[in-house]
């Protein structure tokens, strides 16, 4: 999977994931249904629609459409399908955690049983043995999955950036885990199945973990709405001009409601700045 | 719903949590039915039939029913429904963590929105604000966290056992921000609606938590099948013989395997006598 993201990223000349996260006020009236699953899986569709031949990839929210329990999450289950079956890789941004006979239940979201995802996102603080599972699922098949590392809010100081008596911080720590759990699983393209969520909104920290991690590619959230801008992303790519995805959601799923312009018109025109904000820092 | 899960305690004399985390392999075949919603419902019911009068609460692990997709997780409703129905309260395994508003999103889960569950537990990697908008929901409704402080498993020393700086481990520091977090939140019981996990498995640090956190009610998993002995547990109770709820999943609810009885009269024993060796401890 992470030699196939690579290999669109340059098909596309885009590392670019689009964040399916829409909440109703980000759903103009004239989309709204009368069930909430037409509803987000209408709204996503334009999107999807808009720019499945512009970036590789989406990252669905499970939050957003579990709050709206199972009505939601048949949502996420259709947009996941419909971006699969317009070539688009699904990343779902779920941050599991659990252990033992419970991590192998939660590994059943990248094993290709009742969830259509290529990769998740997953939360280390349980340790190695809640990632096992999930590496294991990689070793046998296509999958990703992305560890959070140093994440893009400003809580993440209140544990993440503590010292250790090692010298280095919790997510550095972190960070050589990761490389060490993806050792085994490095591809063709030079980097592990076994990725990494580092925030855009932390550059200084993005750029030592980029040198830290020469093998571990980078899921980047924290990109527009949140503050990360192009130019401070230089250095999360690696000399290569790869080494991460960087996604957006609000700036792009929400486009329209200061575009004036229709969903998907907002949200192409959005997709094509981002690209060109990007390469201008690559 | 910290001081009514108290008060079921104190009644019961039971501060035990009966785990909800079946497998095909724990349910006897006559059980099986053709959908795997029917067949875990049905199951959780027998169990949930022969322990309600016996135990405050019980735990149904998300992970176990996600893996089913939307049957499971409908079979998860009706479980945490029928459970609610019977007057037990409902502690629901999720360990969601994500931030801003996903964090709210995944606030839901205690919202008396779709999910029909008291309690969640939550993994702090993210940090403060991904917790807020859980105390938030706290302030308002009776309803509390777990926040995982000292986990179970053995892959817990990765992360939680560091030395930071400051001379405190990696749980302890958190175990620091959960009593902060919690303090606002504190019932006439003397313990607070935001709780910690602390694995029994670990009984020097769960003492040391003990003291630690005199306002901080813990759930504790890791009894019976992980290895944790009633023994063990004395000092994780505080001077009140509070202060904690021990979780046994496998334990009872797979009792029959060993117990040549029915799902029902197992579990039952198998509760009574956890209770014994509890009531020993304490």
């Amino acid at each position: 999977m992470i030699d196939k993201l690579i290999s669109r990223i340059k098909t596309l000349n885009a590392p670019i994931v689009v964040g399916l996260d829409p909440t109703l006020e980000m759903i103009p009236d004239e989309l709204k249904k009368s069930e909430i699953c037409d509803t987000l899986t209408g709204f996503n569709r334009e999107i999807i629609d808009a720019i499945y031949d512009l970036v590789p990839a989406v990252k669905p929210q499970i939050a957003m459409y579990e709050r709206f329990g199972l009505q939601g999450l048949q949502a996420y289950i259709d947009t996941c399908q419909y971006a699969k079956g317009k070539g688009l890789i699904v990343i779902a941004d779920v941050k599991r955690s659990d252990i033992a006979s419970t991590a192998v239940a939660y590994a059943s979201h990248i094993s290709d049983g009742p969830w259509p995802v290529d990769a998740v996102t997953l939360n280390p603080y349980l340790g190695g043995d809640s990632i096992t599972p999930f590496t294991d699922v990689c070793t046998e098949k296509e999958k990703m999955i992305f560890v959070l590392v140093k994440t893009s809010n400003k809580g993440s100081t209140d544990l993440q950036d503590l010292k250790l008596q090692s010298g280095l911080t919790v997510y550095e720590h972190m960070a050589d885990l990761v490389s060490e759990w993806g050792k085994g699983l490095i591809g063709t393209s030079g980097y592990s199945k076994v990725g990494a969520v580092v925030g855009a909104t932390f550059p200084e920290q993005g750029v030592a973990l980029r040198k830290r991690m020469p093998n571990t590619f980078f899921l980047v959230p924290g990109y527009g709405a949140q503050g990360g801008a192009g130019k401070d992303l230089r250095g999360f790519f690696g000399k290569d001009g790869l080494g991460c995805i960087v996604n957006s959601s609000r700036g792009i799923i929400a486009a329209w409601q200061n575009d004036k312009s229709n969903v998907g018109d907002a949200a192409r025109k959005a997709v094509i700045e981002m690209q060109k904000d990007l390469q201008e820092a690559i």
